[in-house]
């Protein structure tokens, strides 16, 4: 007879090929530091603009309006009447016709991007990820057990003569990926932007060798002078291109919605595969309502002006601050700034010197598949309040010439 | 160059293992039926008393008190205020302490049973499971690629008899199931409820063996006369029995949310390999408000009241209309009753003729996992109106009577 101390052996004894994989760690997004510290870390949304009243009012039409329907089962692929709205919306986002069964609704796009990881991945798969790339989503593709080629990035975007080097390497050893994973807006974390002439030629060689495109757009919405170039979904012609997207980042994280463009018959597979009995019709309802009242739209429009003030506030803190020591591309969107130090400053050891003088930012070597050295620094200006930007870029400036004089010195 | 028309080819040459054993199909609850139908069919709640005053409420009081904390990332457990509601909860009702490490939130219990499939199971793998069975649940394990193991019923649940039987036999062939799947309480579809004996003995078994218990109790709290016997997880002293729990039947199926409670380790390994970043903390903290401030207690009590009246209509209505035809034994709780039909009289053919005059139940060989002939038939008293119970039971003895009557004369 078990008892509680044998029965964690018993345990490890059933666990499933997938659990050994992935371990016992619990992945978890950046957690609040519990110092009052000012934070650069979390790829977090702006608080005090959260919408708060528009779900409030949303929350309301819907429980008066359809109330039986939002609090019923919706189907395996979301609530209908937010894959019609996320379709239209689409359609003039995208610049191309999105029909309903492209769309299906996820708890998140980190949901959807797991929900096609299931469609798709067996123990030994490949999957080429541009590099820095989104841990958590890196994590996801291992927990399937699938094998990482890391694609380099430029200021362009993905470097695509490099995927095709990649392909052309596994080709040379039988093996073809079934996966491409990119971020082409305002990537995470290089901010950078994916040019057209790439976009077209690596939907190109999807289609020449057989492989799909993750299109992440967690941040596409949020560009700050003009949109970004037509995603590979658009260019795609409507197959090869599986496009995951988020409220998370246009209305809050808290909510755990995205949606999921795709081939019809892809969408088909990832609703047969899920077993969540599809995603909260409440929810999906109360944001369809959002959408339609026009009040996401007039969100996002106030965001982009919100998160461009921060980034113009943190460049020109930077070039008080810290220029002699780094230079920046700037981002066309999104949350992140990433931060080149001067070749002979550790970005790890300034990551754990600024921690220490109060301001939190990511060091670059966490966003590389192999944790590799590099003197990258993340600077996420979305989260942080305004007037404490200068402050912070202030107290990273010192920590940065902490680290170059005691390099110095050594 | 592929083009659409070779893109379907592409795919099916992409899929994983999982994806080809599940098929293109994806799995639905019962749509509704457009014609003015009585229906039997649904385990959906009544429509009338959903709670939609209460879950506003909360929703206003969750976002004037901890917009924030609501509209932010709430990790991979789910919301940590929820967690600390359902252990508060789960401690009263199971009549065991039970701890916030041991309580995971998932999108229902469906989505409950798969990330614990995530954890446990591989293509061949061998589940228990009682027979007749909710088939939304076997879909999963099949999902997973595991062989179903299939243990009789009768009045008292489980025949744990027949489990020690199959064990003995596994053993034999060197085999042992890795989880036992049961519905304990007001079971779906057959209404009945595990004795304690049976509960005992169940979980020694577990212990003896070395599987999991993987005890579903959708329907537990919803008890007519007095509670069911302690629940299976209760007995255990804390391993070998998973217990998922639904807010969808007990506030609404529109939500999908709901609680598991476990062993520590085992619910960090099913927080370990979820990517989807944990259930929605909005949701999840207006349901902690609901709990916190007694309106799901409320809600709950108000619930038995009306599914019991709902049950004896439909009993009364049995006695007068189809006492000739067919026995049942009263469930304690829940949302079914389980007919037997005369020996003779086709399962199958019933429902049809049910259909067509107007009445739709389920045919009991739905809920068989190998889907073999049954004379049962499983009413859901719980959608229907009060008022049209009667009027849906005489149109089901006229059904029952034509078939008898041609089955007469065949």
């Amino acid at each position: 007879m078990e008892g509680t101390a044998d029965f964690e052996a018993t345990l490890e004894g059933l666990l499933s090929r997938r659990a050994r994989i992935v371990g016992p760690t619990v992945w978890a997004a950046a957690q609040p530091d519990p110092r009052p510290v000012i934070s650069f870390a979390g790829g977090l949304p702006d608080i005090p603009s959260l919408p708060a009243g528009e779900l409030e009012r949303a929350v309301r039409a819907v429980l008066e309006r359809e109330r039986k329907e939002a609090l019923e089962y919706g189907g395996t692929y979301g609530p209908y009447p937010l894959r019609v709205a996320v379709a239209e919306r689409s359609s003039r986002i995208e610049g191309v016709p999105v029909a309903v069964d492209q769309v299906i609704i996820s708890s998140g796009s980190a949901h959807g991007i797991g929900n096609l990881c299931e469609v798709l991945l067996d123990v030994g798969d490949v999957v080429l990820a541009e590099s820095p790339n989104f841990p958590g989503s890196l994590r996801t593709f291992r927990s399937f057990g699938a094998e990482l080629v890391a694609i380099p990035l430029d200021a362009d975007g993905l470097r695509v003569d490099a995927v095709e080097e990649a392909l052309r390497q596994l080709d040379a050893e039988g093996r073809r990926p079934k996966l491409l994973y990119t971020i082409p807006n305002h990537q995470n974390p290089a901010g950078c932007t994916m040019s057209l002439a790439r976009r077209e030629r690596l939907v190109q060689l999807a289609k020449e060798w057989g492989f799909l495109i993750l299109e992440d757009d967690a941040y596409g919405e949020l560009w700050f002078d003009a949109p970004p170039p037509p995603s590979l979904f658009a260019l795609s012609g409507g197959t090869h291109v599986v496009k995951v997207n988020s409220f998370s980042k246009i209305i809050a994280t808290g909510l755990r919605l995205g949606w999921t463009l795709g081939p019809a018959p892809l969408v088909a597979r990832m609703a047969a595969i899920r077993y969540d009995m599809g995603t909260s019709p409440f929810l999906g309802r109360v944001v369809a309502e959002m959408i339609r009242s026009g009040d996401l739209d007039r969100h996002v429009e106030r965001l982009r002006g919100i998160y461009r003030r921060k980034l113009e506030r943190m460049e020109e803190a930077l070039r008080r601050y810290c220029a002699p020591y780094c230079r920046w591309e700037r981002p066309r969107g999104g949350f992140f700034l990433w931060l080149a130090l001067r070749e002979g400053i550790d970005a790890r050891e300034v990551a754990i010197e600024a921690n220490h003088r109060g301001v939190l930012v990511g060091a670059g070597a966490a966003f590389f598949a192999d944790g590799r050295p590099t003197n990258h620094l993340r600077l996420a200006f979305s989260y942080v309040d305004y007037e404490d930007i200068e402050e912070g870029v202030h107290r990273l400036a010192e920590a940065i010439e902490a680290v170059a004089s005691r390099s110095r010195g050594s």
